[in-house]
């Protein structure tokens, strides 16, 4: 009775969760662990054309060498190990914030539980950043809940909404190209993705009448419930327009449908007269025909910005307009995981109430944050720049977020060469095995039919983001020459 | 065209997520609620019959005064702040873990993202951790993943593991009473759950024959896939011997189920003549016939045990026999959400490779570690003496974990007492609000039909623990000659 070894398992490709085989994650993907590989190959002394592999596929602040706030990890180092408050070494501004978070976990610990929506005086502290950022629009710390990242709370968004079968399945739409957490998830929850397309062409813009022509093709077979920005964009590196963001929210209200703003990288805003504006500012703004009606949640992390903390997970959502009876069912929902990581939790303090002009750690903040930002700005400009000067690389201004997603026109007898891949994974597999700098291709977040592209990131220390971009000129070149 | 305000919300009840709607969550249900509000009153010095609030219903040993390991926060505390390790303050072997911890980081900071399965080095410790509890039985790194607590571990193979439809839809076992969150996992995912019962009169031991019977049962209306065994178990108690984890084997075996073993209270025994054995280790010694093709997962976290560090959110889980093809998914699955956060992998790596005895900190740590679990067999101990004492409540053995669940004889009147609240409900709601002792009733985590219970854990300080078994022992009397 007993099984063989050659019957099948229990749990195999046949029998698992077919979600999850349709899930598409390209940010990890196969050029990734290429990359891992490449890297361990070097260790062990194998001869390549290049001596390290430099990483510009994920915006990982820290691992490309971005350095963490002082006082944020001051007062992180204080919590954790509380006898270091009678150490001298300290500033008093330290002291008094991880005093104050201390007080607020239980037993005085990092180590217990919160709350599930989070610990209660870090929420009201969201709530007070959230105002100071909106010019006083008022904020609600019942509204906030912590999360463990902001992936955590957009897939938690996702699961509320996804309800129905067949025609009456729920639809989201998210842009194309996208930041592949979204497809990831709606395809787990067996949710309809309803693509838009933002305008390459008009510097990634997004376009209402865009929105429109997807939200009438998807009324056929799904029900649109849900509508996702990303701003500033990931791919795309777009800041949109005060006059953009007031058509979405208008559409949003017309069309019934539930909007989710993604604004983990508010602080990311580079060009010369783009300014980041919430949606919930915006929201507030139009009056109460919109404000008392339009739901909406909006994200945001410690992963970006100006301080890169991915590695903590912290992140908070803001509810706005959502019926009381579904925060019960949230609040039951993300109970069932207990709480979002503390240490994660007290840097997202850190974040929404930073040091103050009268706190000694001020001015040492300050300068790091200011020069994180310029830093950041400078390759932001570095990249469109070089990038522009490659014949058959256009690349749209790098506004906002940390990256860019320049097309690529790639000879026919490139994107014939191989079947059974994307062009441009091609492409940038080959950039891999020949010059060690890995990218992810454009097929990964999605683009229109017979577009190429690639995903890079401007966070490469400034004199190795140069060396990745001169080697993209030389090896773009290189590979236009062999495939013509 | 615009939504009045008495329109209804795109998000309401009757449009969202089914599956989360059926989902119940005791351990932070109402009672936990009220908890909360009671002690704001008390602070706005409402009067009541009691000056605090003591919560036993949640096993979070921190909150209830548990103090961390020093090794442990020393170390995460010099990773946050590595400006740190030029302080003669620390410990020589403290420095070591951090520097070492910090060079598997991505640019040296806890501030970067790892691989989605967890920091490799740390993987590795882990791997070296199992084979030391399991007498030299190997583990191979590439079979861990590390995660946000036990529970996204426990999660993430719950819905690997969901498919079908209808009568070939997955069915999971899960034993009752159980740790709700298995519970509202299988619910979100619409898995069928497959119920078998402890004996609650064998000290709630696992009979391999109510497996058989439940299975059986199960077969005519859905596809049982997969057996949850929590050993030693929540909320009840008790450790399993080396018999009936043979039995659990061969049964999965013969019915081709997958194993999930969840041992986060792997060093929490406390019985004289009882043990813990991994299912693991087990499975091993049971020879090839098994080793080679029962598949198993077995999960760990930091939040239990001598340490309880559950705000730090750290987990692992093993997979043994896993198709190849399925971990491609898995490790597909878990890079959505990026990586479990770095403080939490940290510490786990100092859980899993703790101060060794030629180390200065060594002392230290096996006098807190011995002092953390002694405190806690005492506390198991006197629970059960106490609680059997009163006329109307049997109590087994606290054997191991960090809970008692006793039977409670109600009175009739008591049962029928409220229609719209379980019989236990009503008990611990009362209790609540006349002594301020906070517990969950057995109805949140299952129990046989007409039985009662109570879950409390062992964590209060030993003095708060004496008052909360002689307010439950006049409670309990004066309820029951009320209700006579
Ligand atoms: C647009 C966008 N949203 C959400 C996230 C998730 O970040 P985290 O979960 O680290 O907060 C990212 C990460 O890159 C992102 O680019
Ligand atoms: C049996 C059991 N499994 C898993 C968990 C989850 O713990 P965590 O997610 O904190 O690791 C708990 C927590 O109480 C538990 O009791």
């Amino acid at each position: 009775q007993l099984r063989s070894l050659n019957e099948r398992k229990v749990l195999n490709v046949d029998t698992m969760n077919p979600n999850v085989k349709r899930i598409e994650y390209a940010v990890r993907g196969p050029i990734v662990q290429r990359a891992v590989q490449i890297e361990k190959e070097l260790k062990e002394g194998v001869k390549k054309p290049f001596t390290e592999v430099i990483k510009a596929n994920i915006g990982d602040a820290h691992a490309m060498g971005q350095k963490p706030i002082t006082f944020f990890r001051q007062v992180i180092a204080l919590c954790a190990y509380p006898d270091l408050l009678e150490d001298d070494k300290f500033p008093e501004d330290a002291k008094n914030r991880a005093r104050r978070i201390l007080q607020a976990c239980g037993g005085g610990s990092l180590g217990a539980y919160s709350a599930s929506s989070g610990i209660e005086v870090i929420r009201q502290d969201v709530a007070k950043y959230i105002e100071k950022r909106d010019s006083g629009i008022p904020s609600n710390p019942d509204d906030i809940y912590l999360s463990t990242g902001a992936s955590d709370a957009i897939v938690t968004m996702l699961k509320l909404l996804t309800s129905g079968e067949g025609k009456t399945r729920t639809g989201v739409m998210i842009s194309i190209p996208q930041y592949p957490l979204y497809s990831a998830a709606l395809a787990e929850l067996a949710a309809v993705q309803i693509s838009y397309y933002l305008d390459e062409d008009k510097c990634w813009s997004l376009d209402v009448n865009e929105l429109r022509r997807a939200v009438k093709a998807a009324r056929e077979h799904c029900n649109p419930r849900a509508l996702c920005i990303i701003n500033p964009g990931n791919p795309t590196g777009q800041v949109q327009n005060r006059q953009c963001i007031e058509d979405v929210i208008r559409f949003a209200a017309e069309e019934h449908l539930f909007l989710m703003a993604d604004e983990v990288y508010q602080d990311n805003v580079y060009m010369e007269g783009c300014q980041f504006h919430s949606f919930k500012k915006v929201l507030f703004e139009m009056g109460s025909e919109y404000s008392s009606v339009v739901e909406l949640a909006s994200f945001h992390s410690t992963s970006k910005c100006y301080m890169g903390e991915c590695g903590f997970r912290g992140g908070y959502m803001e509810v706005i307009n959502m019926d009381p009876d579904v925060k019960l069912q949230l609040t039951k929902l993300v109970s069932v995981q207990l709480c979002p990581s503390i240490p994660g939790q007290a840097l997202l303090d850190l974040v929404v109430n930073p040091p103050q002009p009268d706190e000694p750690s001020y001015a040492t903040f300050i300068k790091e944050r200011t020069a994180n930002l310029h830093i950041l700005s400078e390759k932001a400009k570095m990249t469109e720049q070089v990038l522009n000067t490659v014949p058959g690389i256009h690349c749209n201004p790098v506004q906002g977020a940390m990256y860019t997603f320049p097309r690529l026109t790639l000879p026919e007898k490139a994107i014939n060469a191989e079947q059974e891949q994307a062009p441009d994974m091609f492409y940038c597999m080959k950039l891999l095995e020949e010059m060690g700098i890995c990218l992810v291709p454009g097929s990964g977040f999605g683009q229109r039919d017979g577009t190429y592209h690639f995903r890079m990131t401007i966070l490469p220390a400034t004199e190795k983001l140069k060396i990745v971009l001169e080697k993209i000129r030389e090896f773009h070149k290189r590979f236009t020459e062999e495939f013509s």
